[in-house]
């Protein structure tokens, strides 16, 4: 066992010592990052969460510090006490470089066996290394700047919202599955054998009645749930920063959350975000830019060709056009001169986007090269050429197919390419845009139904209502996403208020009146008391953190994230439990699984 | 459909408008609490959550807003604009009673019907009703004033947190089972059938892990969950406060939660709570007031008369004695004419407790009645009189038997007494008090081991580590718990950081070292690497908001509380989820379930 504090109280942090304190007695405590004995000197770089301080021990300073001292090794945990000094050779690339602590007492608080992990910054190790042994990983100084990165975001967050009138209120995790959409988890209940709770997809319906309820503005950092596969940075559990406002609309929950947005990310990443964001309805965005969350730090926008190359005898774009579908181009500036391999590597890149396949035209000043160019005469080129806009030296890259396969394949095209080509490196933008006016509703082949874009609270546009019955894929929502550098960062929407209109989305998303009411009956039931018009937004906290810390791994800002099998190696959670708590239960394990 | 917003903005609160006001020209929107038509006028009183406001309309004021006005009932929501003026006859019981709105236009935004429950304060409904409609309940403005107090008391509390160094960090929700004290709630796997995440009882071993980290000091306001069969106050879901520090002892703990204890109970409460907190030992509260929690705003202290009576031929007495007990009283001052059948109650009272009988002494100015007086001469009784430290006018109340039950039952007979007297009725008083040195471990008699009274993590105190091996029961515990008005606010101790101490704790708790890996493994292997020496601490967020709201009811504090079978009337929840659900998840039901 290691020595007791017995009273020792540390009165500085390692990492704040500067020129001014030298002269003063100080206690720290922290770990040994590093010890190096020079025979009559032992230096220790001692490190706690705001970084490294050189504490020096010597013969002459205090012998049995000086040999206590050289007992020390990585990760040792310790106290020393001593005078600050100022250091005969300062270490310029350390903020504490300007001084030392003379080791005058030391006490051994816990010895370390060498660690499986370095702790160090920038660490190659293996992620299920990292997971197992978290508590070692997440004392390497970039982890734990990240999770100070997302206190202080949490903080400035809950501030701001409280200084606008906001209420945080808990809704409740044990909550009844509505399956719609995602997987819930389920809890099952003892108190009612074969029944279950869902853990909370989001605290949707709840924040909804606390609208009801004339809470007026609400929010909550909270956790919530999915089971789905999971794919790189999605988490079984996560965290959403989630709001709802009554008395609004639209601009109201815009312009609020503009604020929070600036806010966040001036105080916390040091970003000026300029106001008021830019806005694109969903149509310009899936038409510029072939994708609802547009990555705007570039240009190199999808041109629709149609028009250019209506009448072409290439079955290809032929078929496409008579089939109501159209052909789009995007132009890679500079590229005219890609390898043939290269090219070939993007043909398949679309294929994986359901496009059968890319035309490209490289476009040189007197020369063109294109595997299509047997098809069209010089005017018919040149056609192609303006409507894509390419000037020479560019790569053009055109697909034909129906207008939703040949956006999407361009859409993840471009960003495919933007990647290839390096164009944003370096890029240090935090490009901000509302997207608005998503349709209602989107037909979900798999189902023979139609499914909400963004769940079936969210109210149609006033102008569009007149659709409902006649067009429903027609009518666009009260909806807006606020997207980052071509992430989703929030959604929200103005939400419905009136059981009638309610019911009616259930009934379009193919709900008998008596499986809505089974389902979402206390919401309906609620709206008959007098709700008032309300709306809100959810931020992914756990993307909104990678962006302020600057890391695209979902798992490096979280404590204890699960693994891609919503697995802890740490933990070793989930693992089997007694028979007696499944007994209790009243629930059993399927015998072929 | 109500009318739409279409552009209309609110720009004040109903409950903030003053005699500054009049003159200005606002929109307010709220909720109808009433609705008069007195012929030529209509007045409403108009309600959002910061209180209520007249709204006087008129034909010659405004003919079409007059009409319309007119159709609104109870709770329909609405928006009026219009010119604040001074009332001709002011209402002294409203803080807006020196004025009225005129209301030049009104919208209805939504209807009503009839609520099935009042919105007013101190509603005399069922509980099952209320929790039904719960949207509804909330509505009222002592719940809504409750919920209120809970989001500024966790704003208080981060915000002191952040300012003495506190990160804000999130522990996991979906962890391992390890069953030792309440039942966990179990989540299957459905990537891993037959496995299960447990919901944390508490984020203890996430905590301490995040120190062995090095964020030397967490807090997180967090759900907590136990799948108990509930008392009343007791929920299924619950909220902690939940912090911990490194390079910390016990007094250091404390002072920073009693800082904080100062801040919340001042801000919220506007309660002046005088530091240093007395502090007690679990030994002496136990022996005064047969509690661990005891409260401390009147006295009624236990005296122990086992000396006074020591030699007596009453049975009940002598075998107490001889069988390693005590005899002990409490005094009721100025009861001594306490009734036959109320005294026979208190002796059913103290039998719950496990007490064999009660036996009393009312003592009056040359008058002494009790049913043991024939056992005991006048000298006898002048000795039980003078230990017990009673005057003329009281009552004695005596119970025999082994310590456990003698102070049990004492403690439990001094508050239902305080209770019947009235004495802390108008009593203001929030009278808080530490409770130390608890023993470390204690004997569970239906398990036949020891179990830990705290937690197995924590601490001995260093000077009863020399009895672990061969006097566990006498080993204290570095624990605390906050106690305010006889009630646990939390409770905390600094824990073991050392991996032998911390096996040998399990292996004291019956654990064999293979099983004590098996469910702490990752701690004990954490503690291999450097653990600092820390400790912490847990506040129940639900019992705070009780005391500082003046609620004696666990569900008010909570907006959507579930019932004592942990079921939501609302919602629904738990509920059958479907057949696929739980085939996906590899269980199904028991049959005899």
């Amino acid at each position: 066992m290691g020595e007791s504090l017995n009273g020792l109280k540390r009165n500085q942090m390692c990492g704040e010592l500067r020129e001014s304190h030298v002269g003063q007695k100080v206690t720290v405590m922290g770990w040994v990052q590093r010890k190096r004995n020079l025979g009559s000197l032992v230096f220790i770089d001692l490190r706690d969460r705001t970084g490294l301080l050189q504490v020096v021990f010597g013969e002459e300073i205090n012998k049995e510090a000086f040999e206590k001292a050289d007992l020390a090794k990585s990760e040792y945990c310790i106290a020393v006490t001593g005078e600050i000094i100022k250091r005969e050779a300062p270490n310029a690339n350390l903020p504490t470089g300007m001084v030392e602590l003379k080791g005058e007492s030391i006490k051994i608080l816990s010895e370390s066996e060498t660690p499986p992990i370095y702790i160090k910054e920038d660490l190659d190790a293996s992620e299920n290394i990292r997971l197992k042994y978290r508590y070692l990983d997440l004392r390497r100084p970039d982890m734990q700047k990240i999770l100070m990165i997302r206190h202080k975001a949490a903080k400035v967050v809950r501030d701001y919202l409280d200084e606008n009138g906001f209420l945080e209120m808990e809704t409740p995790m044990l909550t009844k599955s509505t399956p719609e959409g995602a997987r819930d988890y389920l809890v099952p209940s003892r108190n009612y054998p074969g029944m279950f709770y869902a853990l909370p997809q989001s605290p949707q319906i709840f924040k909804q009645l606390l609208m009801v309820s004339g809470f007026d503005r609400y929010f909550q950092i909270v956790k919530c749930f999915r089971d789905e596969d999971l794919r790189a940075n999605r988490q079984p559990e996560f965290t959403q920063i989630d709001l709802e406002m009554s008395f609004v609309e639209l601009d109201d929950v815009i312009a609020l959350n503009e604020g929070l947005i600036k806010r966040v990310f001036k105080e916390v990443g040091d970003v000026e975000v300029n106001l008021p964001i830019r806005r694109m309805p969903y149509a310009e965005a899936m038409d510029k830019y072939g994708s609802d969350k547009p990555d705007l730090r570039f240009g190199m926008e999808i041109k629709n060709i149609t028009e250019a190359v209506r009448g072409t005898e290439f079955a290809v774009f032929k078929n496409a056009i008579e089939n109501g579908g159209s052909v789009r181009a995007i132009v890679a500036e500079n590229s005219a001169d890609m390898g043939r391999k290269k090219l070939d590597k993007l043909g398949e890149f679309v294929k994986t986007y359901k496009a059968k396949g890319l035309a490209w035209i490289a476009y040189k000043e007197g020369e063109i090269k294109s595997p299509i160019s047997k098809f069209f005469d010089e005017e018919g080129m040149n056609k192609i050429i303006e409507a894509a806009g390419a000037k020479p030296g560019d790569l053009i890259l055109i697909v034909a197919d129906m207008d939703s396969v040949v956006l999407q394949s361009l859409g993840a095209l471009r960003l495919e390419l933007a990647k290839e080509l390096g164009i944003l490196e370096n890029n240090k933008e935090f490009n901000f845009v509302w997207i608005t006016e998503f349709p209602l509703l989107e037909y979900d082949e798999e189902e023979q139904r139609y499914v909400a874009l963004h769940h079936p609270f969210t109210a149609p546009m006033d102008e569009d209502l007149q659709y409902l019955d006649t067009d429903p894929k027609r009518v666009r929502a009260k909806a807006y996403d606020i997207v980052l550098n071509g992430e989703e960062l929030g959604g929200g929407s103005i939400r419905i208020h009136d059981t009638k209109l309610q019911e009616k989305m259930f009934s379009l998303l193919g709900f008998t009146q008596e499986s809505a009411w089974e389902r979402f009956g206390f919401l309906l039931e609620a709206f008959k008391y007098g709700p008032p018009p309300h709306g809100g937004l959810a931020y992914g906290l756990d993307r909104m953190i990678m962006f302020l810390a600057g890391t695209d791994n979902i798992k490096d800002v979280i404590a204890f994230p699960k693994n891609q099998n919503a697995y802890c190696p740490m933990s070793e959670a989930p693992n089997v439990v007694e028979e007696k708590q499944l007994k209790e239960l009243g629930i059993g394990i399927a015998k072929n699984s």
